[in-house]
């Protein structure tokens, strides 16, 4: 329960409402809403919640904080995995999830502009007449403002890449209260700073971004989907690390260890076999999927994987990724009661085999169920680890296999995050990551957001 | 002929001679030969050329220009067609040519580490024994710290994407001699603020590039070429647009001029039907290279360009984007004398054939010969504009067009570069494509580097 009247911000918060009338929310129920997220951080709900509907109203909001120095947390569907929309120092939650306009599609140009509230199935819902889809997938149904505030990728970035080449341009709002366009609709630029690449992966702390263009693509004329089961992780590993190596454009390659197959099977009505398994994706003409596909059959049969499952259909295909996509929440119902603390290193491919071999031993030493699943084509893994949550001697033992594994990460050249971003939790290892470059971060954030309004608490220490 | 001995920052100059003795130049001949490029801006000699060896010394180097407050300009190989290397406030050239190990090559990983000095050719000879190729090509052998520092792309943008996509991580020295590592070797990463893309296209106003971690590509198991005659400028784009909007993954797609065809003809001794032509490369697979380039041929055939000639052999084939590449220099020998002024906008695909329409009723107005040429698949196209350069008319009036040219871009939501930067010539363009958002640049660009020594002058004007 939060704690019925805010006292913080509380001038904030009464010039926000004599502007927006109920559009701001101190309710406990709607406030404790915002004070969460999928990771395994406590509740840090905000002073109030503003719901907007435009960028001349994110404008609004921000010049008023501005003034009062409120920290402002832009939140859009609430599904961060590393504390992005806590509000750990109190603050306004700019909610955008309102702000859910397709603006507009082109399809011969192949990208589309939207409204920062716009989840990645609304969009590709839309768009589907037009031939075209935004591949970029993160398993939840997360808003594209924050999946590119994020940096995000999942499963298809193998092959198309993560927000950081799929954004073409953004509007945001500064700290400051000037609203910017970072590019034009060109396929490329030269034409000075790219401020499109620095505010993405920016986690809110540079600015709020309102409106997204995005790159869209052809749906491949043919898409087939399968699982393999392999004898070990390092089967499959090996099975990945040669598809890459060898080229072959696969479209999505993931992997699950045996127990959160286990999980899966129970959690979505499957009867796949326990043991680790790969599953693939391939996009393409007809005759080029068939290519790919006896390529990668030949590679995971050197492997021990020999008992390709194909989905042929749309619905067995959508059954297969549902299962995926659930694989996180079916892994959580493994402990009932328990919270997951979320992994995220991204490694060399050349590296991965090595880094999964050491986890796994990590894995068996722990005292506490852990599930391994990930984006292997791009190196990158998560350990789901299941603690429980009232007890902290758990929540210590997953922080030094965290920390065990960044470390390990950083050893092998990868880094802390993938995927997930930095937050709340992985502020010392990005340190340990850049080193010096730190510091020039540090000096960016402060000449955008001097007075440390903008999602304070997250990515850097500014103190 | 440059002033024997410069009188401008000669403390530096002393300094440095001090420190690095016969590496420090400041003879005529070789500053000459660093204030020039192959833009038609006039000669801006350096007060001194200094050779760096190592990151080290760039670091020393930066330092001594700091403590004076001496403007650094990075040097590769001269090859900018936008005066980024004119020492316009004077200052010390700081060549990196000498910086030319390949210091790492991770074929299983598809990614080398560079010195800035190594150029893309010598790269792709050092691998070539790997099976990989580097494919950012922009004509000339530039250093991969130039192409990095001008966000360059060329003929395989289309496909592989420019140094955007393809810089994994940068070694840089900043105005205050900071070293800093910009990223790991991980594909993908959403660890805090992306510096890797805010100095990728910084033209060395924010910082000297001393290492590139680049990606890399397997070398295709086949490669076609061919050029195709087409009966005007505005058939061949109708087919490019084609082209890019099925989706098929064209490797090379460069459009030449009739009169630039005639150009090359003459100057490589070829027989190229003297029209409007385009240059096509496919990569894949054996199959999947002739699905595309059946899919190609029948989208040529309707906009009435039927006659491919292919490029069979590797020689052929060289030969072919040799001439491709040799068109610049072609192009500039059709009037003895004259200099060439460069346009490089990029737009939207949809919006290519508007554009290039009305460019050619513009060109056919003109007092002197313009040829065209560009990479379409990208939007992109340059006009190469033969001017007297001994006439002050001619360059005005060679400003007049290429100012209408960038008007008509941004109109049709393009930029005023699509990859040779902004350098001296289009500040100002700089301002009308971005708006608000130039405020933001000159922040960061005065937050890097507040006494403005790195390459002054260059894409933000800073009083």
């Amino acid at each position: 329960m939060v704690a019925k009247a805010a006292p913080r911000n509380g001038a904030t918060v009464e010039e926000l409402t004599r502007r927006f009338g109920e559009r701001v929310s101190t309710s406990p129920g709607v406030r404790e809403h915002h004070g969460k997220d999928e990771s395994y951080f406590p509740y840090a709900p905000p002073d109030a919640v503003v719901f907007a509907q435009s960028t001349e109203e994110v404008r609004e909001i921000v010049k008023i904080c501005a003034r009062h120095k409120t920290p402002i947390i832009p939140y859009g569907t609430g599904t961060s995995l590393e504390g992005h929309i806590l509000a750990i120092h109190g603050g306004i939650c700019l909610d955008v999830s309102g702000m859910n306009k397709i603006l507009r599609v082109n399809p011969e140009d192949l990208d589309v502009t939207v409204e920062a509230g716009v989840t990645r199935k609304t969009l590709n819902n839309h768009i589907k007449d037009t031939g075209l889809f935004f591949p970029i997938d993160p398993g939840a149904d997360a808003s594209l403002g924050g999946m590119a505030s994020t940096r995000a990728s999942g499963t298809n970035a193998v092959r198309y890449g993560t927000m950081r080449e799929n954004v073409l341009g953004l509007t945001v709002v500064l700290a400051d209260g000037r609203v910017i366009r970072t590019a034009r609709r060109a396929k490329k630029s030269a034409a000075g700073y790219d401020l499109t690449r620095l505010f993405v992966g920016s986690e809110g702390t540079l600015c709020v971004i309102t409106e997204v263009t995005l790159r869209l693509y052809g749906i491949p004329e043919q898409i087939s989907s399968a699982v393999c089961p392999f004898p070990s992780v390092k089967a499959a590993i090996d099975t990945v690390i040669a598809i890459i190596q060898s080229g072959i454009p696969i479209a999505r390659v993931e992997l699950l260890g045996a127990s959160l197959v286990e999980a899966v099977n129970k959690y979505s009505k499957l009867d796949h076999k326990v043991t680790p398994t790969l599953m693939f994706e391939f996009h393409g003409t007809k005759n080029y999927v068939a290519e790919q596909v006896a390529m990668v059959e030949a590679i995971a049969k050197e492997n021990g994987g020999d008992n390709f499952r194909w989905a042929h259909t749309m619905e067995e295909r959508n059954k297969l990724w549902q299962a995926r996509h659930d694989a996180y929440f079916a892994g959580l119902q493994t402990r009932p009661g328990a919270r997951a603390v979320s992994t995220d290193v991204c490694v060399p491919i050349s590296r991965l085999a090595e880094c999964i071999a050491e986890t796994e031993a990590d894995m068996r030493a722990a005292s506490m169920p852990i599930h391994i699943l990930g984006h292997v084509g791009d190196g990158n893994f998560h350990l789901i680890i299941l603690i429980d949550p009232n007890d902290p001697k758990e929540l210590h033992e997953s922080h030094e296999i965290n920390e065990r594994l960044v470390n390990r990460a950083l050893r092998l050249e990868g880094t802390c995050t993938g995927e997930h971003g930095v937050g709340m939790g992985k502020m010392d290892f990005l340190v340990a990551e850049h080193g010096d470059a730190i510091s020039v971060m540090r000096a960016l954030k402060k000449t955008l957001d001097p007075d440390n309004i903008m999602n304070p608490g997250k990515i850097l220490r500014m103190n």
